[in-house]
């Protein structure tokens, strides 16, 4: 059976809808993008990322830049509220399903995925963190790492940038209109910075889509990935029949992996990640 | 020191200029993408491409697609060129200087450089192929691995699709411009081919720079992947002393490599990879 297909004959049960109070809807000018905050690994940072969204507080903001390869960025850099705890790590849960890639990793001793997010996991210290891949969203902070307060963001929008990991809190992931980022024009200062004579774009409003009128509330289901048809799929993906290919490597980086996810919206733009 | 003074103390004889004669020159609406083409890898290939250049067939090609987080092709799905040898690997060339990557790669036994380019081997099977990192520029086909005709070309624009190594022959690497491949409107179709109702964006024209007016062509250099500023910066990069990091994993991908390079041309654009 290809990929596509397990997908189709999927049952219900192996999808599951994003909650809404957990699912960011980032109005740009050109159209959508849907994130999933990622309450079980990053709790502090979400609760103070609903907060901001309630409060408005990044209605307007500008995308402060945009570094081709790496991130774009936006949010008040000079926001005042109290600098959040890292959790950039978290102890292993043992109670989570950790569904392990099966090849090794440069950058961890294991990596997989736990409830639709990419992990990397470390037996020897006990920790388990979420791991920079594509579309991750994650809190910007200067040099102190208390200094990130959830007023700006990033998403990655090139190469996975693991060495990141552990060094940052990632909140949630880009599961819808990842490609209103990822073509964001370049900023033409050090580090994507936006310059003098570049408009920088706006993020029209952020808003919980628990918050939003029932019609235009997004609804994305993203396919379990503790579930069977996401255990059987991945390893097709790994292995590859298709005869276009001559070589099937039969390996699988985590951060080459786009988990599955339906989308039940009919104002989303057609483009999706 | 940091990897930039490293760069700024290099002495000249560290840098090469990339050889006009494989540097494509490939003018968009909206600026110039620079190519610098692997002829030791894939001769046929690109000596195809040199030709299929010098006939000016690549000049008002629409680009044909562009996948978020994948490839942007350009180029005649219908051109009747015989098709190309498969160029996918080639024997391991001892004569070569091989500066590997110490860390493990999911794909291979072996990743490194080789003339900046990025490389892998398998030292079981004596062979070795360029990889499909950000950047890297390949050789269009459809299932027959004979199909590649040069007419068609694609550029990685996010996560290394390692899957496609030894699938199909990549002939050179973006060295200038990469943001005018990245940011460009995704399809909407399916493997992100425009749509009606959407204009694909042109190629203006190819080039070789050695076939320009003087004062057009573009002029660049890269760091020698076999100096020794070269593995200097790369541990350097690999092991990150900036107080920024908390946790310096001291590893390092081969796709997550920008291998050094300096712009010796007036009219290039202020953004560059």
């Amino acid at each position: 059976m290809t990929p596509e297909e397990l997908l189709v004959r999927a049952p219900d049960s192996h999808w599951r809808t994003v909650q809404p109070d957990l699912l960011l809807d980032v109005a740009l000018t050109t159209g959508h993008v849907l994130i999933e905050l990622a309450c079980a690994f990053a709790p502090v940072s979400v609760a103070r990322l609903q907060t901001l969204v309630r409060e408005r507080q990044f209605d307007g903001a500008p995308i402060a830049r945009v570094q081709d390869n790496h991130v774009a960025q936006w949010g008040d850099l000079a926001a005042r509220e109290p600098g959040l705890p890292p959790e950039f790590v978290r102890t292993i849960d043992t109670h989570a399903t950790f569904v392990s890639m099966p090849d090794p990793d440069t950058y961890a001793p294991a990596t997989g995925f736990i409830d639709g997010f990419p992990v990397a996991r470390d037996a020897g210290t006990g920790e388990e963190w979420l791991v920079h891949c594509y579309g991750m969203v994650g809190v910007g902070r200067s040099t102190d790492i208390h200094s990130g307060t959830g007023a700006v963001l990033y998403t990655v929008i090139g190469q996975a940038p693991r060495h990141l990991d552990r060094n940052a809190t990632l909140v949630g992931r880009v599961v819808a209109g990842m490609p209103h980022l990822s073509t964001l024009p370049r900023g033409h200062g050090p580090l994507g910075f936006y310059c003098e004579g570049q408009s920088p774009p706006v993020i029209r409003s952020i808003r919980l889509a628990i918050d939003l009128p029932a019609g235009e509330r997004a609804s994305i289901q993203v396919l379990r990935t503790q579930s069977p048809t996401f255990r059987t799929w991945l390893e097709a993906r790994r292995t590859r029949t298709d005869p276009w290919f001559c070589v099937t490597g039969g390996r699988l980086d985590v951060c080459s992996v786009s988990i599955p996810q339906r989308e039940g919206s009919r104002w989303m733009a057609p483009v999706s990640t």
